[in-house]
């Protein structure tokens, strides 16, 4: 928990934003993995974080802006539970740490709803993404559970966005703190990164590092030699010299705030010289990109900046050709740089996500784009000061892509297939950092994590 | 994946004892944590690999008795699917490793429901778990989601239980495989074990061990010197000298077959008096309990066997006094022994539970007891040949349970109070085995991990 001044300054300023109506904050309940009382650890819902701070399963919050009330519905502990689950603070205390005088029980949150229902209250809620709380949501609107995303209140995701996306210092400190625990992470990884070591030996050398500061993965890592497959969660691959090792993966600290790391590196330590050839253009790539973040500019130019200057390094090496300016504008560097440059970070790793992307990362004054890769861009809007943002460019060699764009002859002018071909055993690479948007620039976060390539050779010796 | 033989095998004896109708299988699916694109590691239902096998999400199945049907119903993956999660062999071929023939595609699923709607063929499903799949349930049967369950059959989780109960040989070698990569966490965490360690240093040394062959838990571990709360699962306590350290947890097998052990050691490696005391008494009704352990007899009664030992040893201490006959019939033993001797093991670490605990550990012959202790007793039936269950009994000194039955001079013939209190400060001891009903006995699952006080002690050597 924050401090309790911290929580009831969100929930103004949110009143305030929003403007009348019902605020309904259904918090997360356990998530069951293969049978009721066998669930995941448990992750409270973001947003009831962000306001109420409140770290357990089976609590729910309103914020009535029409009656000006704040208040936490659930249930102190019977003798049982503390037999099977420990003793535990009376919640009525719990909520008073959070700035919330009035708690009431679980069971009241129905008679409650039904009378903001019956006066025709406007009701804000966010949109559900978990089962259990889409089927609450419609117990207590009285709606079907396909109803229940038609409802949702595009006042309030709009006025959450607000909040959340501009970090606060206490939210800088913690994001640097899962920095801190993630740099230890590699540290402890990239060494292990031997040929003949498998995956998720690496991965269990950073784990132990994770567990034993009490940390969670804030995402399911990527580990992996097949860096050309961007979400692969699996780890049983088997290190072999030539291939890079892409190691995506961030610690979540203790008040849940996100940290996001991507780092490249050759196995064995050594980089040869085609790997040293597309490492430093990604590196380059995520330096100008940096370089380039400040206030008032839009992270689409970012992202479209990295393209460009990760095709130029690409023209050197003979895989792009011709006028890079019209390559980039028509997407040939998707080949190679098919996703995002990077996402808003928060208590969420892609920060606020599930309230809808569009609204978290475009405007009024910038859409989405159709074109492949361009369109996965999840953030593109305007930068402000107090944004934290991920800058992870990379260049992959998907053979599958490949294939297709060959036979389609899909940007012949701007692609050189042949030498392409010659790179379709390469995997991939991407750097990413966690940065800050200040008043005049921005700050890469936490501590330094070795990215050089002399860098990352000197952590082998 | 087993061979497709024991899949055929499975599904065929489930059409014998079910006998007509069509049984539904909803498969797992992927299930968010924070937001709809982070989500959990997946775990696919357990019921969904013991007929079919894959392991993957966005499965669902039928078996379709009247018409002789099995079907697989999912969809194969996209090219924009194969630059994220990667090349996937054709849902054809895996279901073909199940024994399966028919794919259908995943929006075939509701119209062949509303057929056998129209027909007023009777369909068995099982107790959906996840909020997800009682979504998925309403919408194929037509139902609201809070019908869903009273709709389930019974029918079909009897023929479940026969099943599942009784593991085949490809069973035991998997919960073998997982007990023996649990070994390694013992040995690797019990060393850890010292004074000033955090408990989430050891379980970092467990999960390195863990990760690194690939696996995960069963379930949340617990490993706390606070033994005497069940079910925690927090780690931030500090290891200190006069404490047990209860350290209950297990691999999951790559079929996703269960360990379940506990070890309790004191911190720093050399066991005090009354550690010694306490901890023997333990393992003794550990071990006359397992010795017990035979086709027919009620598990009901061995798990009274174990209080009964642990009483004679509470007694000499001094802690109990009186008719022992009388206080265990009575339930006096639960002051320290509140929790059941064991359950069922296999693809759940509690075997089947979400199938409803009194179809899997009780029966017409055997209805579960209100006895405070006696009453959380999963398994209380007669054993058969084939069985896997954990036996688990332990002795623990909870502050709360003491001072209200204290106040109440509840079992004060019993029960020595005044000594009792002395022991406050001490925590909680539990031993825990996976032991295999055999045809006339039975056998201790997985190789020998230390649980003889010399044994654990030259762990720390």
């Amino acid at each position: 928990m924050f401090k309790s001044e911290i929580y009831r300054a969100r929930r103004k300023r949110l009143k305030n934003l929003v403007g009348s109506g019902l605020c309904l904050f259904p918090g997360n309940d356990d998530s069951p993995m293969n049978y009721p009382a066998n669930c995941y650890p448990f992750r409270q819902d973001s947003t009831f974080l962000y306001f109420f701070g409140l770290d357990s399963p089976g609590l729910n919050a309103i914020i009535d802006i029409d009656e000006n009330k704040e208040i936490i519905f659930g249930d102190d502990v019977t003798l049982e539970d503390i037999i099977w689950v420990g003793p535990r603070k009376k919640l009525k205390e719990r909520a008073s740490e959070a700035g919330v005088k009035t708690v009431l029980g679980s069971n009241e949150l129905v008679p409650y709803m039904e009378r903001a229902l019956k006066q025709n209250r406007k009701i804000h809620f966010l949109p559900p993404y978990r089962g259990e709380t889409k089927i609450k949501l419609a117990r207590w609107l009285n709606l079907e559970v396909d109803q229940v995303k038609d409802q949702v209140s595009v006042d309030l995701i709009k006025a959450v966005v607000t909040l959340r996306a501009v970090k606060g210092e206490e939210e800088i400190t913690e994001i640097e703190r899962a920095l801190r625990v993630t740099r230890e992470m590699y540290l402890a990884g990239i060494p292990a990164a031997r040929p003949g070591v498998k995956e998720q030996e690496v991965l269990a050398m950073m784990e132990m590092v994770l567990r034993a500061n009490g940390l969670s993965f804030s995402f399911p890592p990527i580990i992996t030699i097949n860096g050309q497959i961007f979400h692969k969660t699996t780890y049983g691959d088997t290190l072999k010299k030539g291939r890079m090792l892409v190691m995506d993966s961030g610690a979540e600290s203790e008040r849940h705030y996100a940290a996001d790391i991507t780092r490249s590196i050759p196995v064995g330590g050594k980089f040869n010289s085609r790997q040293k050839d597309i490492y430093s253009i990604v590196l380059h790539g995520q330096e100008e990109a940096i370089k380039a973040i400040k206030p008032g500019v839009y992270f689409k130019e970012i992202h479209l900046l990295a393209a460009r200057v990760m095709a130029e390094g690409l023209k050197d090496l003979g895989l792009m050709k011709g006028d890079l300016d019209e390559a980039v504008a028509q997407g040939a560097h998707a080949l190679f740089f098919p996703h995002g440059l990077g996402h808003m970070l928060g208590l969420d790793v892609h920060d606020m996500e599930g309230l809808g992307e569009n609204y978290v990362g475009y405007d009024e004054t910038v859409q989405r784009s159709e074109q492949f890769g361009l369109g996965y861009l999840r953030l593109a809007r305007k930068l402000q000061p107090g944004f934290v943002l991920t800058v992870e460019p990379g260049i992959y060699f998907i053979p599958a892509l490949y294939e297709k764009w060959r036979k389609e002859k899909k940007f012949k002018d701007f692609i050189n297939y042949e030498k392409v071909e010659k790179f379709l055993d390469f995997g991939g690479v991407r750097v990413e950092d966690d940065v800050l948007v200040t008043g005049d620039g921005c700050k890469i976060l936490g501590p330094r994590i070795p990215k050089k390539i002399a860098e990352i050779e000197n952590l082998f010796r």
